[in-house]
């Protein structure tokens, strides 16, 4: 699994804190902690309440670069923030994300291009997000078809096919298992998928678990990445186990250990 | 999830020791213990260290049914034991197991519609256990032609795809829920699906971890019956979930408590 870590997000208290203090010891601290404890990459996401986004984002990922080198996966929807954020990172960063609509996934394609960075399409259009797999693969095909146009390698695209909270889009946990293994089959090689997997057990009283539970699922469908909690043990624990019996890393008794280092 | 628990074992020491001794309180125990956790069946099994299976068996059909009226699943191959017991259950029971080898298959098939059994086909035949899921295909059809040809319904067929211990045969894990997946297409009602969970544990260090791990991934296949320990509430906690994750179980806040029940 690839695990983007998504503990940086202005969403956080701690986070939020410490952008509005410009502290960076606790920013520093979540960025090893995640990595340790098997992110392989960091989400970087200002929140809602920064004044200045652009200012926020930047100073983000200069502080997040002076302790890893882990790529950073800049979470914003604007396109001056991506730039500038881009402009700053040293390795190879990914964008998170740009939906299916024409204009925005043209400009963020681009964008994309012209840093060399990774891109993360989910399967939201004008129309909102398609209520069963068909209309998902359909915008997968229309972000795979633009990456290709404008020269991204599909190496670079995830497709995330958009998972919502399962106590009231019940039935969509199942269609989003169904676009994972549809994906597969669009092109060959096929874009990878992601999933921002916290979304499923939103508003639920037992979110640890349904998490869980539901990333074992998709791994067995054959998601590649995820952004998650890190520092959730037992997810890394079920993720790193689900990757065992898929036979995509070799047992060993100690292969929980194995992959962490 | 269909569970049958598995805790009534001969292997098991307290079981082994309360044949021996004729001591019908801790198999009642267990019995209520299971079914009180969520199991809707309970395999009975006495071991391999039984003096006269005949007599070990019957005894504890009728001390279980002394408890609870769930269907029991009569765990030997032998067809004394098979039919002495199925003479004593009286409510429907089933049969596990049979395998895919002609004899047997015949022979067991036949008790199985003279007592009204369910029964438990396992993909295995003269050849051993098939490397792939086109060979285990294979035999289920068998079993299923076999059951069609002997009157058994297919509704009280379960096809058992044969899990095996994920240190020494890794691959197999993927096989076995690609079967899964092949045996909804097998026939129009499919027959359900059975999986001796334990077995892809069997012999690693972390049992619990991935008994729970690839039960989840075989439910996202479609997989309907498990022979698990229902008095694992982790193990348990990620079958309900994941039921709930496929749109089987309806969502409620208190969906754990709410199966159980």
């Amino acid at each position: 699994m690839f695990v983007i870590g998504e503990r940086i997000n202005g969403m956080f208290k701690v986070v939020k804190a410490a952008i509005q203090e410009n502290d960076k010891t606790p920013i520093q601290a979540l960025a090893r902690d995640q990595v340790e404890a098997g992110a392989r990459a960091l989400d970087v996401n200002v929140g809602p309440a920064a004044a200045d986004a652009v200012s926020a984002m930047t100073w983000l990922v200069d502080v997040i670069q002076e302790v890893t080198d882990v790529p950073l996966a800049i979470d914003s929807p604007k396109l001056e923030v991506l730039e500038a954020s881009l402009e700053r990172c040293k390795n190879k960063a990914i964008i998170n994300s740009t939906t299916g609509t024409e204009e925005q996934l043209d400009k963020i394609t681009s964008i994309a291009v012209k840093y060399g960075a990774s891109l993360i399409g989910l399967t939201i259009d004008e129309k909102g997000i398609p209520r069963d797999a068909d209309g998902r693969s359909e915008i997968a095909l229309r972000i795979l078809t633009t990456a290709m146009e404008k020269g991204l390698a599909v190496e670079d695209l995830y497709v995330d096919p958009v998972i919502l909270p399962c106590n009231v889009a019940q039935v969509q946990s199942g269609h989003v298992l169904e676009t994972i293994r549809q994906l597969k089959l669009l092109a060959d090689p096929a874009p990878k998928t992601n999933l921002g997997l916290s979304n499923v057990s939103q508003g639920t009283k037992r979110r640890a678990l349904i998490n869980r539970v539901y990333l074992v699922m998709a791994i067995a469908a054959g998601l590649e990445g995820a952004i998650m909690d890190p520092l959730d043990n037992d997810l890394m624990d079920a993720a790193i186990t689900a990757d065992v019996l898929m036979n995509k890393n070799i047992y060993c008794d100690s292969f929980l250990e194995a992959y962490r280092k």
